[in-house]
């Protein structure tokens, strides 16, 4: 990374040389993101430095680009009056998203350090669950009268000076506060100076309630390209909107969650992919995880024990355990994944569920049909018995019907009953699946006992 | 979907009535997304009557916000030349994904209907892989002189009224179409109107080659929280932006990617989770996958058969095959999904790969250690036998901390090799998993088995 090197020398140099302008030039010609970086490789009597010699509005571009762990390191180095003066220069979202984090004693102390209406604010925010529209959305929005010329809006908006991410969309609301209008600030531009709002503002206004799941919200913004989408209360009164680059972390974190979900590293909790992460707890999480599994995993056992009878008389059959139970897993994975890409894009609604089904249930056939045909011919070949090879693709050829159902039914059923399904991961419908499979496998191996011995 | 209902209705009755005016508000005043929807529930000769009645440019706005698939539907029912109008006025990287998607006949066709500069346009842009960022690009995108003064700039997008997307940020290019300068339509608004151009526009711009990879692109973008990221040659010159539409789809659709992978269900095409595709054509993508799967099973069988001897003395071995051969799978998934994570959110760069391999070694020998106690005790108890509790216990713990190391040098040996690691999903991982963890349980339970019989 050569660019952030001679970022950070000049940083250094600047820093050190104690020269407030340069430092302050620094910042503003570079990218937030990467200025945040370099607060974290640099020691804290360097950050210490740099904190005064910023001013705060700065400071809280700054913070507002780190993580929720590298915030709480860099402000348990600072006083809380100061902290209480970058918050009020951040962004109301991020601000609030800052203080739920901390411990309640710090939280009332910075609270108390704030403007009464900017306290109230931040109190109400903190009320949101942390996954819905409310709880992602910030409360700085523009809003103009509908009677306003384009000429008076553009005024209004250069003595404003709203964030970047807040500005292009701009909202009318009526006497009580109700959203009655939108406009982008593109057609604010193109319009004529003397067009009145109320003229070119679109009614028709697309909304979200303050509870509805972050991640609808982020899908109803990429589904209409919206650059920020309003949120509204119960009454329709507009109290907040949510932004781009918010529902764009939601989708990203969406990605990474339900990796970790298939894998059955725990999603919610991000940080498992984190390299400071000790040996230690990074097991701890994996553990309980591990340890059902291997308590399931002696069911299967116990499923083998049931026909030790016909294991001890017709030991080949041992050989094909793994088979039977890794193809019952991996086709139920299939499966699985399809629901949860289905759930997950939003393609499926509950109706589509019936229709899934029959579809994978004939998929089921199918692939039970290949694969079965196929294994019984290689059976017969490898191991000189034609006997054998029928078993085995026989119960090959159940098995995957009903894996794939497993696969299918399991996930919709999890959803229906509001479990996350991509809990029902690889692990866990690969353990149901051996279960059956085994099952199935060893019935048939006694029903046709005679013929294999 | 009430919603929806209700404005199919009014759609249906003013194409009945043919009634133009109306026809257009309605498509004026909603989402082009939701009437898109509405232009596929409709039959073919509504959908005519529909294409008749409304201008080119509002048609470009919904054929825009249709899938590939859907697009070949809608243009395969329309002329020619109705078509090249359409395309005229739709972004140039929605034009040349359609374009892209015909037959080569067609295309020509098509392209010689155009104008000989947007042909040029659209072959150019066809020359890009897709994706790439030169395959994401548009090339409408609005320069400015450095000269200008702001109120100069506001009237010059009035007099351009570029598309919403396109607009919120300004470029500036030297006399080589070098980009040299960007600034946000927010700055422009809020610097006072004879400000300069060259005082407020922002130097050190991030812009990304024609080659980067477009999920990178798309990680540019969501980490400096860009609207737009501008595109240059290998001169450094300016030729298309990237808009946050885009990039929100590349990374909706490498969710939906990453979860098909996880399950072998194949990554790249869409739709295996679209209900209208049959059984049939399901089963056939998933085949090749598990038909792969089954031999490599065959190879986890012939493990075994090699110890078939031993299994013969001692065949309450085959009760604990499903269990060694699970839990190997599942901790090397549990490791897969972190490495694949951290890889899919860019936290990891190449030089943590030692880290990260040591990290997961250490996490190998506690997992290995808990469990491998769990299960002897267990084992010891419902078997009533202390040494086949130990047998199992060890294998357990060796094989956990082999499957573990699998789990994370196997995806980091393939994103070594420009192998996307995600393909080295579960069912991959699970059945090398297999073969490690059966060889390791039966070398140790053959050396053990004097104490067994």
């Amino acid at each position: 990374m050569p660019v952030r090197d001679r970022l950070l020398r000049e940083f250094l140099a600047a820093i050190e040389k104690k020269e407030q302008q340069q430092l302050i030039e620094l910042v503003e010609d570079n990218q937030p993101y990467d200025i945040a970086q370099i607060l974290l490789i640099i020691n804290a009597a360097q950050r210490k430095e740099l904190f005064q010699h910023l001013p705060n509005w700065l400071l809280a571009d700054l913070i507002q680009e780190l993580d929720h762990e590298d915030q709480q390191l860099i402000i348990s180095e600072i006083s809380a009056k100061k902290t209480a003066q970058i918050l009020t220069e951040m962004s109301s979202d991020d601000a609030a998203d800052l203080v739920g984090e901390l411990d309640d004693e710090k939280r009332q102390e910075l609270l108390a350090l704030l403007d009464d209406e900017e306290a109230i604010e931040l109190r109400e925010l903190l009320q949101y669950p942390e996954n819905s529209a409310g709880g992602l959305m910030t409360t700085e929005f523009v809003v103009i009268p509908k009677a306003y010329t384009a000429c008076e809006a553009i005024d209004k908006l250069r003595e404003l000076a709203p964030d970047a991410e807040t500005v292009y969309y701009l909202y009318v609301v009526d006497e009580e506060e109700k959203l009655i209008g939108v406009l982008s600030l593109r057609d604010l531009i193109v319009a004529g100076p003397e067009t009145i709002i109320a003229e070119i503002m679109y009614e028709r206004v697309v909304s979200v309630p303050t509870d509805m799941d972050q991640e609808e919200v982020a899908r109803v913004m990429e589904k209409y390209d919206f650059l920020a989408v309003p949120v509204v209360d119960m009454s329709m009164k507009l109290v907040g909107i949510v932004t781009i680059d918010d529902a764009m972390d939601v989708i990203k974190d969406e990605v990474s969650e339900d990796i970790a979900k298939f894998g059955g590293i725990g999603g919610k909790e991000a940080g498992v992919q984190d390299l400071n992460i000790g040996a230690f707890d990074a097991a701890k999480k994996r553990i309980p995880w591990l340890a059902l599994l291997l308590l399931i995993g002696i069911m299967s056992g116990n499923i083998i024990a049931q026909f030790e009878e016909t294991l001890d008389q017709v030991i080949i059959l041992a050989v094909f355990i793994p088979m039977i139970a890794d193809m019952a897993g991996n086709t139920g994975t299939q499966s699985l994944a399809v629901v949860v890409r289905g759930l997950a894009t939003g393609e499926f609604i509950g109706k589509d569920a019936l229709r899934l089904i029959k579809r994978e249930a004939g998929v089921g056939v199918i692939i039970g049909t290949v694969n079965g045909l196929l294994i019984s011919v290689l059976v017969a070949l490898w191991q000189q018995n034609i006997w054998l090879g029928f078993v085995i693709g026989f119960s090959l050829w159940v098995t995957l019907f009903f894996a794939t159902l497993a696969g299918t039914i399991v996930p919709l059923l999890m959803d229906r009953l509001k479990i996350d399904p991509a809990i029902a991961s690889g692990p866990f419908i690969t353990t149901i699946n051996d279960i059956l499979g085994l099952t199935i496998y060893f019935t048939v191996a006694t029903r046709f006992m005679e013929y294999l011995i």
